[in-house]
């Protein structure tokens, strides 16, 4: 569609697309973010994606309570890199924002890690609103792969699950600067909560092949350096 | 100080520090800060800066409603690196956070720029919010210098008291992803309102010398790539 002034751009999530010519029905909450948001009309194209690669021109057929089109062209991305991020619990709700910033920088996976000194309070109901934001970003940033947000998990059991082949680096105020990563290669980057990993946890990291990185010459709070990271892994 | 267990740690900004041996009166928003934040006590001893690149340690000799030290040390640190950051208005309060974010990353100057499509509304009050922002970051990272928090201009004012011997980028979605820049010479960034900038406005700064920088290969909000731009800039 063309952009109206002001409206924002459309560019939609659908988890099930279909193929070409197949005839869609938007769920409620897309639907309203087509109508009133992006203000379209039947007869307009609008972007949408699967949020795992694929990404589609969709037709509009009907623009109401539930916006109806058809698929007219589809297209399969490949994935331009893999950053996961395991974070540590911010203060307050800084959290929320920051999984916003890191669907529209385009992490992978965003795993809330439980630790000795961070819990990660009211876990469950925040999920549902982190779900929420990491579709906000996908559209605002245009990307064709959903951020996957994941069940807070103890830092012993995420080390047992590591996977082969991953970069692993460890945010920390006396590590190294480093020159950017392999985009080729899975990141993984690791921040503490506000209180910091205790030293167990650290060793534990380091036994795993974690790197200390630094990333900056502040000391930063966690959702900064989760942040300063994701930047570092992605730009 | 020692750290109490879950205090914040003591680190205070003092704008007029004094010699050697000078006594000093705290604010009283510094007070409160010490008293009830970090928990401290008469005979501890704090971290203070002025905001200009001085550092001093503190002996607390009294901690109430006012809280009065003495100077026992001083030391003048030269600044790591130079970097303004000129931003156009994002959308709602997302500046307040952008705010912190930067002075935590240690940025040496915030420019609201006001341009064709972005008027930052409300500024006269919002400076002082962010002052405190500012503050609240200088703390939080340990700095040395103070965020400088300037008033809202327009972009053709900014451009025509641009600093010589300065490197000069526009974050762009369709710009060249650049290696990190020079630390020795001063970096400008500047990032467009949510709407971004006029042709005309982004022609002038084409011809100002500021180059087209991608802060990774999505369309990021306003507040997201004067992020992306600053991590790139400081880490």
């Amino acid at each position: 569609m063309r952009s109206r002034a002001d409206a924002a751009p459309a560019f939609l999530y659908v988890p099930d697309l279909g193929e070409r010519g197949a005839a869609l029905e938007l769920s409620p909450e897309e639907s309203h973010y087509v109508a009133r948001v992006c203000r379209a009309h039947a007869g307009d194209r609008v972007t949408v994606t699967d949020g795992r690669g694929a990404t589609a021109e969709l037709r509009l057929t009907g623009v109401g309570a539930r916006v109806t089109g058809t698929i007219e062209s589809r297209d399969q991305r490949a994935r331009a890199r893999r950053v996961w991020v395991w974070c540590g619990e911010p203060e307050g709700d800084r959290a929320d924002w920051l999984v916003e910033k890191l669907a529209e920088l385009g992490v992978e996976s965003w795993q809330p890690i439980e630790s000795r000194r961070g819990a990660w309070a009211r876990a469950e109901r925040r999920i549902e609103r982190w779900r929420r934001l990491a579709v906000a970003g996908l559209r605002q940033s245009r990307r064709s792969y959903l951020m996957d947000v994941r069940a807070p998990i103890r830092l012993d059991h995420a080390l047992r699950e590591l996977p082969d082949g991953s970069d692993r680096w460890l945010a920390s105020p006396v590590g190294e600067h480093r020159p950017g990563p392999d985009p080729g290669r899975l990141q993984i980057g690791v921040i503490g909560p506000s209180s910091g990993f205790s030293d167990q946890e650290a060793a534990s990291l380091e036994a795993s092949g974690f790197l200390p990185i630094s990333l900056g010459d502040g000391r930063l709070r966690t959702e900064t350096a989760a942040l300063a990271w994701t930047v570092w892994a992605t730009v």
